[in-house]
């Protein structure tokens, strides 16, 4: 089975450093560029970085030699991640995928694009089907493999969408769905990120866009497609209700999050029934023998006081989302609490087993 | 102005050690007894305490010897605070009523009797009435003032019902409510109380009874009285339905709620006119020109990343409530986060509120 | 008794916030100007600042507007505190002396010139007189008042010399002393400061400069003055060795230090009566009857397990400092605990103190 | 290569599910025997077990059923890993020993024996010696294989010996050493361990007998044996001083210690030969080729803020010690930073690594 050539984008800042992670000793990927702002370029990667991951900086990175993001210094990449700054992404990986190149990206520039699958890899695999399609009609019309980008979820969407969708794909869809969330400090960066006073006996009640986002992305994700397949449809105001309230706590990775939700369909299921739909959850990325895909995507948990991020947030290394207290919900149907690894499936990991799996379908 | 005998049950413990903070000093009460278990009973207060505070333990109860809570060590005192863990609240203040004792207790035992008032002092101090009508009652059959019971609400249900309490009273009754907390480990008490693996780097999503704790009492403080004045009737699970889903996390004092809620009324009042409403407010103690009452009750904050528990949580000493990101929302009206101290106006600063209103209606 | 006009300098910051706090309701100051950046200048001090302290921001600062720090605009002030990083503090505080103003300041970087006093206002107060030596030389040739500048002593050094000023001169000097610190997160200030995952279940072994500060300025604080009271004489390396070992911890305000020192004469006072004279120690500023200065100076605290910061860096409003665990140690002569406010007595508060007793001795 | 059957006491407690995690999936052994409380024996162990670890309850122990702590319920044994509370550890491991049981054991209790072995595997393991002296005396006498305790020694002290004995082996003894610790609260336990309101923003600056066991353990470890080999002499007062310092932070694995030491012959040794002797050392379990040996058991780190534990604890996955900012000492010679992880080389898996000796050396 071939090695692809993998380059990372924003190399040096926190998404980009879990990329690294997650790529050395990767049987499907070998890194192949490391891209970062200017004042790094050309400097070994271990000299430009400022490394704050627990496990120790991968040796096979230390002495690559840092360029800077231009399309030409990745043009051998067969996939490029990109952890780049929303400050940065639009232009930069606009160029890319207009010089063919084929990008995931962590950034929120294009998520909202009609085109742009916006992807939790065990969750809305099948999104990708709009750019399988672009390959075709450009390969139909004797035109070169041309570039694209898929797009990874906001963190706390992912989170949010994992129970959901086998929910909706059983028992049909939602119409209501509120979300309070407890987010982890590592979704903020490290430079600086959350400040120490901030989360030292408090709760920060306000991450900037965070509600936006959720809000939104939740639509897109839990939405459809076109009749030709080219353009996705999410979900309407009317069709489903989403609010989102977010909070920054005390917590360096995985995302808590309090949900509430309500299907269109009367009667509603049991909560035994729900349970049981999650508790057989196989993402698609299982199933098509992924490397990272994890074993259990939904571990749905009995303990009353469980799921807890010390505790949960590296099951399945992190593909795993956890689920506990199921439970009927006065106001909506169902309340039960989720978690999930902000860095893992919220971020640089979503965007590994997203190539994982275009890679086993040769779409790179 | 005569100042009152206070007694404090449970005086070595967390609550207990914040009646005594509140009581020392204070213009309208002096500390008469201090009640403990037997293990404490006959020491010095200062050699029987593990004293817990960030304030220093007033030196005016150093030297007071801690007694057994009977009601006969407790006869001469006017009021007496119950800070008693619920094992032992249930005897003892029943005890302490039928002896003719004046009891406000923080503890959960009684907080569902028909004829138990249950106040939140600067939400529902009207329900005390049901008190005076007992005191009424009696005196019209010429027996001698009888003795009763006030509860304080659980801490969390203080926060939640703060706002909503002025809300209702312009708009009408409300007909959804959801609550996501995130509360402070005092409130778990000292002894050993929150263990620290597991609020460090941590949630815990669940805290014993205070769901339901929060689900019922909500409805019997929002709720009214019998025509007689004599017995609570709670709203209805129709009338009012209430979801709350509580956390445990690393701050040391004050709850934050995310919240939102629906009038039964439609249209519903505009998100300026909720604001107007709020900082219109004042409580009913203010008026009495009680002690202790807040200058403001509602703090409405407008700053988009507040309130904070350690920026916001000792606003009017604790006993005001702040309320921020008050916006609309999508599935029910309004959302909204609150905060408030939940050892002040959620415990024993509520019951030294309550015991200056009974003072200052001549109950005691 | 007169009112002095004050001004503060580096208003904004973290420092200049505690100078505002302390100065709101003091008999002795009233806020006469506040200077910061050019960003800032011309704004009303409450738009211009991002608050950061547990305790509002006083109302009588938010409407004064700010203003760029040059000596004109501060030409009215009897009094200058300066909260100044050191980027800035270097030419604007020179050029206010030489405006003829009276600067306090928080910088570091004059405190290593032989004229200026770098004083702990309850340790060394009597380094104030080269100050009043060069007034009074002024007086004597006929010039006008100069201007002068007296430095507060970095927070942790704060700390150290606190409890070691009485033990020398009641048993003469020391030969060697070690100190390893756990220091509040609050010294480093608030734009970014410490890094929320710097310090989320972790330790940060280093502080920039901050062992070098510490064992450089002890030796000047419990130094001397030459014959003509006109110059500092720090205590050489050969007089004390001073060994420091600093550490940032999740701690938001009070540094905890773990001292162990040894006399130079033999043989060695006693536990008892190092205990005794710490306990005995009154400070000059309280003997002056200063506003802000601690009922005690030094707090000796028996529990084997204090002093803890959350329970004691509020002792006399932050000004008393606490030392615990006092016993021999093995291999110095004695090892202890010490917590001091970094923010009262190590930095801001200090600077308060320093500026009560220029006034008592009509310096200002 | 024969697989040993090991038995765990303790095994609900914290020790003993480290124990666990460390024996799943051991090369060298198999769980036969899990002890605990009579409260928990007769019930499988994920029953019996409140899990607190990040890492998942083994398969392999989940339906082991657990007995009460008797030598005949080990009797087929091979070893015994005791995580018992010093309450109970006493009796027990007695006994066990007596019924010809090889015991190594977390508790303190036998450590000050002058036949037992106080061992930090990566230190001292030739203190192992003299156990394998008393086996071949039996064995020369005819009688069969006694019984042995090995002792694990303190958490602190394990972090603190590892960097000095390749120091003293190189460039001979210490006569004076202090410590202060920044303790995690792992080392505390679980049930209740460390209440969070004693590490929520503070700090406790006492841990009951530990700088005891850290100022005695360091020289029994540092010392000798007798010239029969039968018994240790740890070294005297005279010979070396040490005085340790310990504090409890917020922190939940790995302790961080700032050191300083003199050694006692002049000239002392350079920074850069200390560093270098530190860098060169191979510790005997590595070099017999156990399995949990680290590749390097001393880390000697040359950024300026580290070793920290969130960074740092987990190379060799615990085994191995973090040496950071080696300099030179104004009051004794050195002064540098050391982290370990308490768990790990500081109890449960030092037991696992001296276990892992003993099976190459087929004294088990």
């Amino acid at each position: 089975m071939s090695v692809k050539k993998a380059g990372v984008l924003g190399a040096t800042g926190s998404v980009g450093q879990r990329f690294i992670l997650l790529l050395a000793n990767h049987p499907d990927f070998e890194i192949a560029a490391l891209g970062a702002s200017s004042r790094s370029a050309g400097k070994k990667y271990i000299d430009a970085v400022t490394w704050k991951q627990t496990e120790l900086l991968p040796e096979i990175a230390e002495d690559i030699i840092v360029s800077e993001c231009t399309a030409e210094n990745f043009a051998d990449c067969d996939i490029v991640f990109s952890g780049l700054d929303a400050d940065y992404a639009g232009s930069i990986e606009k160029a890319f995928v207009e010089a063919g190149l084929a990008v995931v990206s962590n950034a929120k520039n294009y998520r909202r694009e009609v085109d742009v699958p916006l992807v939790v890899p065990i969750v809305n695999p099948e999104h990708l089907l709009v750019i399988e399609k672009k390959i075709e009609i450009a390969k139909a019309a004797g035109e070169k493999k041309p570039g694209f980008i898929i797009c990874i979820s906001n963190c706390s969407t992912a989170g949010l969408v994992a129970p959901l969708k086998p929910l909706v794909d059983s028992f049909g869809p939602l119409d209501a769905l509120t979300t309070t969330t407890l987010q982890a400090i590592s979704g903020a960066g490290f430079s600086p990120g959350v400040s120490g006073i901030d989360v030292l006996d408090n709760i920060v009640p306000y991450i900037g866009g965070e509600e936006d986002k959720m809000e939104w992305e939740t639509k897109k994700i839990l939405g459809g497609v076109n009749a030709e397949g080219t353009e996705f449809k999410p979900l309407t105001d009317d069709e489903l209700k989403v609010s989102a309230q977010c909070n920054r706590v005390a917590v360096s990775d995985g995302h808590t999050e309090c949900i509430s939700f309500r299907f269109a369909k009367r009667p509603a299921p049991s909560v035994e029934e729900v349970k049981q739909v999650l508790r057989d959850y196989v993402c698609d990325a299982s199933k098509l023998g992924c490397h990272s895909a994890p074993k259990q995507a939904i571990h749905v948990l009995e303990a009353q006081d469980r799921p807890q991020p010390r505790l949960d947030r590296n099951r399945d290394r992190g593909y795993g989302v956890s689920v506990g207290r199921i439970r009927a919900d006065p106001v909506l149907d169902f309340k039960m609490v989720v978690l999930s690894h902000n860095t893992i499936i919220g971020a640089a990991g979503s965007g590994i087993l997203i190539a994982e799996i275009l890679k086993s379908k040769n779409m790179i």
